[in-house]
């Protein structure tokens, strides 16, 4: 970690899902103390094993710390925000319930607080609307599993102090990950938008019964999914492009625009049968794993694929070597 | 190589842009012979170059063989074909110029010949509609590194004999590929339905301003292309349902898909000023490299993933191992 990254002491995480779980055990595997609040019953179990699957990850990526941090489960979001430099709120996506929490957090949060928000896709001008000093806060986005990828988005609000933008770029640093700003506040952010294209454009492909869920996911991951592991779409249309470059790429592709390929002007329904349906498939294609199984083959391989960029000092790969420092 | 496969003896490459040389790279180092039909000027440089990058490739992933296939360049395509058992069709989309070239094909086949196209887009029935025997007529379209990357998407026209699709598999796995049956004809298959959907909100996103070439290409390589590479789409969404699976995670994430999120309904001019604009970005992030640098990079990458899936037997490293055999 260099000297200029500003680095927590203490995190609090309020909400503990998978996501709030896998902040936490980044914070901790980081050394940084971890303060959780959730009231469900579950959510020390989450945590639990949560932390467990990011111990075993980072013992295999060499990035395991000498000490962790300490973790404490707090019985409210007061005792859990008390004294912490960072609070992360992770609860439920539902804009109300978000406010809700991030007002009861604001009443017993230090002023110099950063407070920043899991949320996927709502903007933070409308979360920040009946806080006091909204200025503090801002969404730090974050994917699953948090305690591999290095990307989170950074978005503020209208209300969001250009100084917060900074020490959020700064507090995700010091957490080994890769924070992107993004200067444009839009509903879903960046990462999100692409997803749900691709989200959108799939579930036509199963309501018209052109392809099943494992088909598609073979698709990406024999395909184009191992081009986006190290560059991304731009990258990669580049060196299809040749040496003529990226306009002559455009040129050949551009055109298919226009050509009715795409259901994506429409949106298909999610019928309860269509959810039987992918259901059905996604069972087919996964049900032989547990989902714990599932979580234990991907981190594997996040982490060999991750260790094999570092290898390379490419993309995600510099990520892994920041985290040895 | 298991004995049930059909491999080709020779196989004839028309069409020698980065596609046609890359599947006359993949077959030589398969040990199979390859006879190339371009006339462009440029198609022996193409083809060397990037049989050049294959066999650095292939050296990499220690699949290269004892020895390979021998390469010859031919005056004609008729001189080409002429005693191919699978002839793959690579040149430019355009339909009437396919359609051309087939016939031309066609002529000079044996009538046992496997005769497949690598249009990324185009109805295999469109292609086929002029043909005297267009039963032997399949879609073979492959994903660039051709050599690399082991998706190929294999559809068949309503004229194609259910022989010819299952030779054209077979004939696929020989290559050391992952072919996949689309059972259902559409324009642009399943692979570029999604990569189109991803490619239309990334130019909303960088004509509106929103985000760059290089934001949006770090949100995926930092992000949920690392996913992607080992996991699809719903194998990765089943685990963020978690142990309550599909119809739960489709119950939270479901509804987002009415919200006013997206651009897609509908599509952005490719105005110069917007090509321009992409072409700008894509020079300030890439522009260091040459095309032949990224390619290096590119390749040492895929190679180094797919190195690691195969450690764990997963995805794409089960396609090196078949290699293997």
């Amino acid at each position: 970690m260099t000297a200029d990254i500003e680095s927590p002491k203490r995190v609090a995480i309020v909400g503990a899902g998978v996501i709030g779980a896998a902040w936490a055990a980044r914070w901790l595997l980081r050394g940084v103390d971890v303060a959780v609040s959730d009231p469900s019953v579950n959510a020390p179990r989450i945590v639990s094993q949560v932390l467990d699957n990011a111990r075993t990850a980072w013992k295999r990526m060499g990035t395991a710390p000498e000490t962790e941090g300490k973790l404490d489960f707090c019985e409210s979001i007061e005792a859990a925000v008390s004294g912490a430099d960072v609070i992360q709120e992770s609860v439920p996506e539902n804009l109300d319930l978000k406010k809700a929490t991030l007002k009861q957090i604001e009443g017993s949060a230090e002023l110099k607080t950063l407070i920043a928000s899991s949320t996927s896709g709502l903007k933070p001008s409308l979360l920040q609307q009946d806080m006091e000093c909204p200025e503090r806060l801002v969404v730090g986005h974050p994917f699953n599993p948090v305690y591999l990828l290095p990307m989170v988005e950074v978005v503020g609000g209208e209300l969001t102090s250009s100084d917060t933008i900074s020490r959020a770029m700064a507090v995700y640093g010091a957490a080994g990950m890769r924070p992107l700003h993004v200067r444009v506040e839009i509903d879903a952010f960046i990462a999100d938008r692409l997803l749900e294209a691709v989200w959108r454009e799939a579930l036509w492909l199963i309501n018209d019964g052109v392809a099943t869920t494992q088909e598609i996911d073979d698709v990406i991951r024999f395909g184009f999914g191992l081009r986006w592991a190290q560059m991304g779409l731009f990258e990669n249309y580049r060196i299809a492009g040749g040496e003529s470059g990226m306009a002559h790429f455009i040129s050949q592709f551009g055109p298919t625009l226009s050509w009715p390929w795409s259901r994506l002007t429409d949106t298909p329904e999610l019928t309860e049968a269509l959810t039987l349906l992918i259901s059905e498939q996604s069972d087919n294609q996964s049900g032989h794993h547990t989902i714990a199984e599932l979580e234990r083959i991907r981190d594997e391989n996040l982490v060999d694929i991750m260790l094999a960029l570092e290898k390379n000092q490419w993309g995600a790969g510099q990520s892994v070597s920041d985290l040895r420092r």
